[in-house]
């Protein structure tokens, strides 16, 4: 939007070599939206860009421009210049890019940082992917409890605000920098000078472990409104926070991987246009091949009943009814039942609750899609109701299995650990079809009786 | 978690009356966990924990309990009552309960509201679903220009936190209460208390109209990485705002009705257990009638190449790779479209980018998975080399087409106005199916020949 309109008149600037205006552009602007204009540009452009302004202003706008161009954009600078920025950046954006790089270039890079930014790398660089560790800042707010309100806004607080991500939300520490409570500015504004800071904390804090999912941490932030939750490790002490805006980072993070694994694609990590095409062919392609996988294992079940496809051609016809019933009941089952569980986790007795109520809604639909084949192939396609009965049996069957497969087959990954969104409606749907032709010509041979007859 | 352990606490109190008891449980815990707890119980006890605090605590703890709850709990008391607890409620809270009940039911309470909170609903109402409107608070904190901070801080806020929903973002209006700039609390609290609050505000304010989409304006809040945006009316008069908590909600929200519509579910407004069996059965039943309406068609288009199922057994092996590939190929390509649709608006450039990048992924997928096909053809199912490129360059046709499909149709769905999600992956699959048939048996006729040969 204001990438159209500024763009051009940046690039004047550059070539103008105007030093005044460049130096607005980036210090008039939100550090946001200069970050999404500074896209359109080369990486040395905008270098030559950011040069205008002093190195805190760059490290902002820096950890606003998207991650695989950061990474392109590193190349182009000398290692000093690198560690200043670097050092500027907050600790999460910084070790989000750090952790893209291989792991001799950060050695590489590390000495020449500043001692406590240097440390609190490493420490940040060393929690597992995806736990709350990995996305918290350790810029925060804190305070001793035995102080009053106006020591803490007049002289800590002050001290403090620069280097805190935010100071809404303030964690009151004991000397072994363990959690005792938290209190927010509005309250410190609100108290009278001389109360205690103990006497206006809450002390039922709630908090997040360091090496918590970061999904955890999303939902318990989002369940209580707060502007940032704790993260302490096990013995309580407190190491960081995670703010709002990071746990609506994840929120969208984790609908989009579940999206894509849903869709049958290995979740992308950049955005869909930053992705590679190499990436994307390969994200897509390794799924495809393993449904393929699949539809070749029916294939080979379908051989297995030669002279039935031969005498009863007229079930072909009804195949993709048959296929798709079951696919696309199994699908609708998974879908529920994984975005149910994205949103917070379960009690065992929930989740029997939702077996149930998948079965009972499986028996209704299987019954009512089994009307409807029936009544199609009897009007429609003029088969005998007792080949009719076949479609519609045989539809009845597939959509109760279907609705089970899709209620269960998440269930069960995620007991074993695993994500319940790989449950792929595609792969729901491709196992349905090989249930689906067994159970078909079954059916069928149960039904009409001579199925297997040589002609 | 809680639940399991205070819930038997809980009843115990209310079978002795435990007054003092109940008190504490409603004001020591966090509203939002107290509200879980309840859940547990019937109407009528939920009624009688709640009378054990005040009308305000009341309202705080309401607004946490789900709506499906809150509409059978209003049920259990009478309208006064009912008047005073939703002049307590959020104004955004009270507005999503209300819009849950039938017209002359609302027309019934409002005369026992006060005036003020009457007046609000009445506004807040009449606001579209799913608009700015429909979700900001109109309890916003506010200032003048010609103060100073000194004045903000003692008297302004001091005054308005106690009906603001925020007081960490301060917006400052004219007389006309047009939007003229904000100030954050931080801001406020480091500043020289003599400081003119106009010297220190940010006149870019970034704000959304009353009318955007709830999308729009979680998109705009996550991309600022702000607490709180002002909402205004066309005369750029600050009407409300959306808090950070809101937003979260909307792309929680979103990201579920995108879910359910890309497994071919009509999204629920509930959670899934919440939700009865009749409205899950509805929401998936229309979906799954209108996929078998498209399976039944591709019956009648199979009708259409008897003698070739019948002279070419074989090929019936093949259909569930036909078929599935291109309908998998088309349920990725949607997938990530409409994904990258829902993070972000995207310009006209992007939005062709993104499709010549399916052109060539689906290009690419296409020869490897026909590559496969064709092996497996040859050396599993022993086709002649002849009847193998038949599959072969079927599973290459439906590749390309389905990923175009699957990039086109939520594109022009959204150019349409309609949400992209709607091309949900089992309709992707079944439009790919029926294509998918009519080009194999095309593709048979033209490589073998004498496809239509009467036996």
């Amino acid at each position: 939007m204001y990438n159209q309109l500024i763009l051009p008149d940046l690039q004047m600037m550059l070539r103008e070599n105007d030093a005044q205006g460049l130096r607005e552009f980036c210090e008039a602007l939100y550090p946001v939206v200069s970050a999404e204009i500074l896209e359109g540009l080369e990486a040395k452009q905008i270098w030559q860009v950011l040069s205008n302004c002093d190195v805190e202003r760059q490290g902002e706008i820096f950890g606003f421009i998207s991650l695989p161009r950061q990474v392109e954009l590193i190349d182009a600078i000398d290692r000093k210049r690198l560690a200043k920025l670097i050092e500027e950046m907050a600790p999460d954006d910084r070790v989000d890019l750090l952790s893209r790089l291989e792991k001799d270039r950060i050695e590489n890079l590390l000495p020449l940082v500043a001692q406590a930014e240097r440390s609190d790398i490493r420490k940040l660089l060393s929690y597992p992917e995806d736990s709350a560790g990995s996305i918290m800042t350790t810029e925060y707010a804190s305070l001793p409890a035995d102080i009053t309100v106006g020591e803490a806004l007049l002289e800590h607080l002050r001290k403090q605000a620069p280097d805190s991500e935010t100071i809404y939300y303030v964690y009151i520490i004991d000397e072994g920098r363990r959690l005792q409570g938290f209190v927010s500015l509005r309250e410190l504004v609100l108290a009278p000078r001389e109360t205690a800071v103990s006497e206006i904390m809450t002390k039922d804090v709630i908090s997040v472990r360091v090496e918590d999912d970061q999904e955890i941490v999303a939902q318990e932030l989002a369940k209580f409104d707060f502007l940032a939750i704790p993260v302490v490790d096990r013995q309580n002490q407190l190491v960081g926070i995670v703010t709002h805006d990071d746990a609506m980072d994840v929120v969208q993070q984790e609908a989009t991987e579940d999206a894509h694994l849903m869709g049958a694609v290995y979740p992308l990590e950049d955005s869909y246009l930053q992705t590679p095409l190499k990436t994307l062919f390969w994200k897509r392609g390794i799924w495809l091949m393993l449904l393929a996988g699949v539809a070749l294992v029916n294939a080979d079940v379908l051989k297995h009943y030669p002279t039935a496809a031969k005498n009863y051609v007229w079930m072909i016809l009804f195949l993709p009814l048959v296929l798709a019933s079951g696919g696309n009941a199994g699908s609708q089952s998974a879908t529920l039942i994984i975005r149910a569980m994205a949103l917070r986790n379960m009690s065992r007795k929930e989740n029997i609750g939702m077996i149930v109520k998948e079965i009972q809604v499986g028996l209704f639909l299987g019954l009512c899609l089994a009307g409807i084949g029936f009544v199609a192939a009897v009007y429609w396609f003029h088969r005998t109701s007792l080949e009719s009965s076949v479609v519609a049996s045989t539809v009845l069957i597939v959509v109760i299995l279907g609705t089970l497969y899709g209620a269960l087959l998440p269930l069960t990954l995620r007991k074993f650990g695993m994500d319940p969104a790989i449950m792929s409606n595609p792969l729901i749907a491709s196992i349905m079809d090989i249930s689906g032709v067994v159970i078909y010509f079954n059916v069928a041979l149960w039904i009409l009786g001579v199925l297997v007859e040589d002609s």
